[in-house]
């Protein structure tokens, strides 16, 4: 791996072929959404999490997404004349998983809502999206094999999408100009001048700080992924399962993140799973010393009596359980 | 279109065949990142915006994306015997804009700054991951051809990924227990009830809102796209150029969104664009008016003095263009 300095960015620069886990790293740097694909196998339903989905044709309506080869489900939907595709809320994370699991093909339906569709073919309930294909071409894509879908049926339900960005589970975040608090603002009457509406400024301060941050944190030379794992393995060894659950993580990050974090030995295999070597303990305090010191300039030269009234009132809002309610001047027809 | 009540979502069905626009919309719901496609064609250097890149296969390593049959710049992609994939950064929607718009083709390259890469094809600086590719194979995929690469040379960039969701332009959220401020939360020494860092409590709170926010506003029968180019023609008549630039959507979703408001009679033709009919302006109002009583029932039951402290935090970060300084405890060796 060799490092080309160029104006603004420095790129690591890889061979995929001798480097796979640098080129799963820049994959990872495109943002999906996450996919549940279904079938019938046997009359048994099956999934099969995926990113890999994307849209190809509107005329005819095509919808592709891929498999790989050695997957044990793989028969199932390669062999299958009808499949749906299921577009996952962010609220669904536990879906994901437990699709993913290796238990998840067939057992994963008794853990989750679904109902049939065309064909019998099951459609995950909650999902923001659903496609429901019959399946128009399987072409080759080396150790996986291309599932191109004529979509027969589409639906559509509100939500926010979840996405899987950098190896881990995320949200979307509206830009700074747009979002809840945006709404509020009514163009013809106020002057710039006057205060921005609460949501619309929690949007715009979250959106700076993120970005601020990851460029402190990058300074450590962990990548995001692996400095999520270390985080979690500050309370003690964990499994790579364990990780999983915790960490936001999918299993091949956690083993992305571990390998990594092995190699600069930060971190060592336990009986039961893995752990912080010292050097990984003293970096762990190091970036958290660092975190708490990035908050503190945030706010350094607001008055300290403000600074505690917005943490008091972030606090109530951000542990409030309560759904936001009010008085609408128009309810939908 | 038919709507099936379901437990949680309301689900509308359509046949992608009579009703593009709601293929379309679906199609939307699983959120991407965006990828600018670059290639030589007669020497001189041609990209394309899309959001239809996807992974495909580790061993060897390939990837794809689709173009569109009868778009100008596909011979271009489709003869090429060499590609590269660049993932743009958050920072780079001018970059994707550039070279979506009619004129990007070549022109785009004297707007943007690249370098030579492989056989020549143009690489973006600035993008946080970047794929030089062999074209592998040109697989047809209905109105659009799938274009396989076999990936020769890959790198990575520090960076928060450009994504696409619902038609706009966004960024990423980390889940509300990642995130900038839990990284300061030292787990070995601090209780729950020890008071959460600031920036945590930020992305808790936006996360929060975003999400009930949604909830209230599709109680107006409006997309998330539709609301949003209605409140941009608050101030007067926009073009479709003019509406790209503000509204952070791409043309697509800005002419589904002028469909959509056509047809509610919310918004109508005029000369130079489109602009409210009154029954738009009535609407907006309303949905102004809406989102004021969202941030006043959210900060409800919070003593009037800490709001107006947390105002005055949370602007002087959002107007502040200092970088956040600090003095690190470690440096990347």
């Amino acid at each position: 791996m060799s490092v080309v300095a160029a104006p603004g960015a420095e790129y690591h620069i890889s061979d995929p072929v001798q480097d796979r886990r640098a080129f799963r790293s820049a994959l990872g740097q495109y943002g999906t959404g996450v996919a549940v694909i279904t079938t019938l196998n046997g009359g048994l339903p099956v999934g099969m999490t995926v990113n890999s989905f994307a849209a190809v044709s509107l005329d005819p309506p095509l919808i592709l997404w891929s498999v790989q080869n050695t997957s044990g489900r793989a028969p199932a939907f390669v062999g299958a004349q009808h499949f749906a595709v299921n577009v996952l809320s962010a609220d669904q994370v536990d879906v994901s998983r437990i699709v993913a699991s290796p238990q998840g093909g067939t057992g994963a339906f008794e853990q989750i809502e679904w109902t049939e569709g065309l064909a019998g073919v099951p459609l995950i309930e909650g999902a923001i999206a659903r496609f429901e294909c019959r399946t128009y071409d399987v072409l080759p894509g080396g150790d996986h094999q291309i599932l191109v879908g004529h979509v027969e049926r589409c639906a559509v339900a509100e939500g926010e999408p979840l996405l899987f960005v950098q190896g881990g589970y995320a949200a979307s975040a509206p830009f700074p100009s747009s979002g809840p608090g945006s709404e509020a603002t009514t163009e013809e009457t106020s002057p710039e001048s006057e205060p921005a509406p609460f949501a619309q400024l929690v949007t715009a301060v979250n959106h700076r700080l993120s970005r601020e941050f990851d460029e402190h944190r990058s300074r450590f030379g962990l990548s995001a992924g692996s400095s999520r794992v270390l985080k979690r393995l500050s309370t003690g060894p964990q499994t790579v399962d364990e990780l999983v659950s915790s960490a936001f993580l999918g299993p091949q990050a956690i083993e992305d993140a571990l390998s990594e974090l092995i190699e600069e030995n930060l971190v060592e295999v336990t009986g039961s799973g893995f752990r912080q070597t010292p050097q990984g303990r003293t970096l762990r305090r190091q970036v958290a010393e660092n975190a708490r010191r990035f908050n503190e300039a945030a706010l350094s030269g607001i008055p300290e009596a403000d600074v505690e009234a917005a943490h008091r009132v972030l606090t109530a809002l951000a542990r409030s359980d309560q759904p936001i309610r009010f008085h609408h001047t128009k309810e939908n027809a």
